[in-house]
């Protein structure tokens, strides 16, 4: 059944049968002209936005749209986490090709539940309409955080050590993958990248794990590559950065499928983006710390990249073969 | 200057120049991964969120950028203020062709924003993207209730009056203009229905004041056509409705542009959608009182166009020529 068979009514009520509540605290949920939450008087409030649209973000015929609903949420959830919050509540815009098929649609909404189950999130409304050409998933998430416990970019300190989780690059490298001539030999071969780029996992557990036992000054998550997001952290906080190429985290994936496709790693760790890592600074005192507990408790591989410097100086990388100055060069939309 | 020409911060950088904060509870705003917000003890969050896409709901050439931006801000509006809330914080997604200018996007972003600042909203943050072809502009609103006061659409009850603020129909009447081939013409001469259908104005005083002072037993607003609103009530209260031709409001241009266009005017006031006036419910007794009221405090148009009436009896209207079945049709995108 195609969408332009559907009544649009009979659409929000399949949709909304598709999703599940995970709160007590929904006065009123879907089926009205919005939905009521009773906040807790001791929490913040944060609220993240991500538009993907077919052609930009994603290649409808290389990706299935459970993957799809499962990204939009994603990549939502990892704002919300980098602000050292927990996700509590989203919305979900779709515009949508007449074309489009039901079973399309309620595939998107089942990868966007399955994620949300998982980090005990609701969905609480939405709005569905026709796009002329293209698919377009808007995911708007709530969080909460407790009252001036949130972690922004703009507090690193000199001295300080830069953090990461996981590895870098690998999403750079899925997506090479999928825009590859060799696509169908390649995705069998490199299962790994692909998952890292269509099924990034947020860092929630990671966060709160460092963020209670530590003093983590500054976060971000690596959406647009590890240049850009060190650049953001380190304009607000108003310092420079050194890292050391031999300490960024790459998968042997990663490098394998870089060298086959003549490509550079360091660029892909760099400038690829998409990660979803977290990218965050803690006293060089509590560093190690850092990484022994996450290692230890949650299994997650944690690397310390580099260390934050003065202004003056601004973000520098020790090469193999010597320093060079790391451009803010990021993934650019336009 | 066209958006593939300028760096994806800089454009954030501009557009955020060009919002204020309304607010000292933001504790941060637009520039991180997320806002926060110092919630009340006493109050309960409401969010909504509505897409327009070129092509669907809008055509370019037909509708300046300052209007694009103020039609979605106000259609928000609308959703929070039928919810008897009073709206607080937005965020902003635009998904942009290549070729728009950056002078088109800061009008958007004037056009959001001179609405936002006139009803005391905040922008806290948004996502700009690029679209392969149509411009698509997401907006999330949050708005806030004392707690347990909201209105919602399912308590109306047999016996109570039911209720319009302003009049309708005048937005399709506006959008026939928009798309007749007689649009230089016609729109210089019905500046009010082209008003209605490009700058609807949300109706947030008018249901302020009901609210404080009556009874309202449920409340949305008109955005998808008087029959299709009224079957939503009736559908969420579990009850009929009964609504008479002669006392719906519809202006003298309305009824003057459709009797041009050879058009029934009653079609364009039951499914013409997107009036963004309040329909709502009241017990019979204030009915009076209400409409007294809002006349005189704020010289807001207020008609009583009919009565609850049991389950069974369903949707009917009492036509000049005698009595029918009102159907659901409304507005459907797809």
């Amino acid at each position: 059944m195609q969408v332009s068979e559907i009544d649009e009514f009979k659409l929000i009520n399949r949709l909304s049968n598709l999703v599940k509540s995970n709160s007590s605290k929904i006065e009123l949920g879907i089926g009205d002209d919005g939905a009521v939450i009773n906040n807790q008087n001791d929490q913040q409030t944060i609220i993240t936005t991500d538009m993907l649209i077919e052609g930009t973000h994603f290649l409808k015929d290389k990706v299935s749209p459970f993957q799809l609903g499962y990204k939009s949420l994603a990549v939502n959830i990892s704002d919300i986490v980098a602000m050292g919050g927990r996700p509590t509540y989203l919305t979900i815009s779709l515009g949508l090709p007449k074309s489009t098929t039901v079973k399309y649609i309620e595939d998107i909404y089942n990868g966007i539940n399955n994620l949300a189950q998982e980090y005990k999130i609701s969905v609480i409304g939405g709005d569905t309409t026709s796009s002329p050409n293209d698919l377009i998933i808007n995911i708007n998430l709530l969080g909460e955080v407790p009252k001036g416990e949130y972690i922004s970019r703009s507090n690193a300190q000199v001295g300080d050590s830069i953090l990461v989780t996981g590895n870098l690059g690998a999403s750079k490298a899925g997506l090479e993958i999928l825009l590859s001539a060799n696509y169908q030999k390649l995705k069998e071969e490199y299962p790994y990248l692909i998952n890292k780029h269509l099924e990034p996992q947020p860092r929630l557990s990671e966060m709160q794990l460092v963020k209670k036992q530590f003093n983590i000054t500054s976060m971000n998550d690596i959406s647009d590559g590890l240049a850009s997001e060190l650049h953001e952290i380190t304009s607000a906080s108003k310092v420079g950065a050194l890292i050391y190429e031999e300490m960024i985290p790459i998968s042997h994936s990663t490098k394998e499928l870089a060298q086959n496709l003549n490509k550079s790693t360091l660029d892909y760790a760099l400038f690829g983006g998409e990660d979803y890592e977290l990218l965050f600074t803690t006293p060089a005192s509590q560093s190690q710390k850092v990484k022994e507990k996450i290692e230890t408790e949650l299994d997650t591989q944690i690397s310390i990249i580099g260390e934050i410097t003065t202004l003056d100086k601004g973000i520098n990388l020790i090469k193999e073969d010597g320093k060079v100055k790391v451009k803010k060069q990021g993934y650019n939309h336009f």
